[in-house]
């Protein structure tokens, strides 16, 4: 199992709502920053593989809520990969409170590779080139 | 079948990417645009929950994309209440482009009953009485 | 002076912040309600201005904030309109609470031309003749 | 001039908007983030202060755009401080593009003390004391 991708967010004031805790759809801005990182740490970026012409929009988002995120709260993003039969990426997130062992949600996304425009690719070489280490053997 | 609760909003800018289509997170206020408007077909509101003392954190959310939505489009949210098991509400959501057929999203919420500091309660009656209505007899 | 262009927004869940009130970036997705409305009654849509190959990027942003906003009160948002100079589109905002004359908070944007790259263009006729029935007489 | 204290941020795909930049309203929450980080650097915490009972909502801001910031872009956070007569709290802004000159916008947000149900107090001496040594003299 590969180790997971790390990165950090801090909860904002906007990022909560009046129960006091941070609001439910700001965990998949965590998503993405989660993702982002991934391709970050591969030696890519997101923004490079929009330039070559190769979008990841979400076909899917899933989230479950464990324990509350709170305002000043650091949460550490762990990222994980991997691939969905031939065409499908998929990330898988866990959110913890910084420093502790505390988790606070989990969840994943599924994206499809799609051109410029929205229509559906099968993955370029280079994302697949770029992703390869992080698929799991067996 | 129980009919679905109907609402109505449109995209703003502030709710698309740079992709040109609403950001994915933002599918999940949709969903508590629905639910909320659900709580006042009833003749309730979500505030008055609160204000009794009952409150609904999320304890999971989905979301399957289907088709993009995108600035200006006024999407139509429909809302479907179900119980799960005694204690755990879920509601289920379709958005879809309105005045067509075409499905943009679906997806659903599941959400706990607590007090005012976060611990899990029974539904107390009155939210019973008030959704028993909309529970689908087999 | 011309009557005020009225549309309405109910504060969400997502809306509000750790106080319990609305946080103050969301007024401004408030305002972009307001002046989207304001060229849909003079029976257009910032849309169909981009459609046509003109932007209006906001250039300048301003909100005073008088009384907070709370979970799911309905705003009433009114907006007026005015040029500066002759290159620049103004926006004035009234933010109230719905059936009272409580003023939530008030604000202003600033706007430029452009065109789809980003580069200053003067206000385009079809623009011009669709505001001008706006545009205050000494 | 007291040096300011600087934080920095990434767009998210989730910040940006159909004209592929930054959405306006969002450089209100890197505001936060930027004096965030002015109270943790002298020691203290915005959730602290709340903790003691002193809350500082936002009665003005004000944003000027220059240059837009792009998906991706870390932006780079100035903040000043400065107090407005003896009962107010300004913080001015300045955000840049890191790694350059370029300033991307420019603002500011004044702040008034109230305690926990919203009634206006004066700056308490604990804050007072914290903030006294940002306070340009003459």
């Amino acid at each position: 199992m590969q180790e997971p991708f790390v990165a950090e967010q801090r909860v904002l004031y906007g990022d909560t709502d009046a129960m006091g805790v941070a609001y439910y759809a700001n965990y998949l801005k965590w998503f993405e920053i989660g993702r982002t990182e991934l391709f970050r740490r591969v030696g890519s970026s997101y923004r490079e593989l929009e330039e070559r012409g190769c979008y990841l929009p979400v076909h899917e988002a899933y989230c479950r809520y464990l324990q509350s995120a709170r305002y000043d709260d650091v949460i550490r993003i762990e990222t994980q990969f991997s691939l969905v039969g031939r065409a499908r990426l998929r990330f898988d997130y866990r959110l913890l409170l910084k420093g502790t062992d505390a988790l606070l949600a989990e969840g994943y996304t599924v994206h499809v590779c799609t051109d410029s425009v929205g229509r559906p690719i099968k993955p370029p070489v280079y994302l697949r080139d770029l992703l390869s280490p992080l698929v799991s053997k067996g």
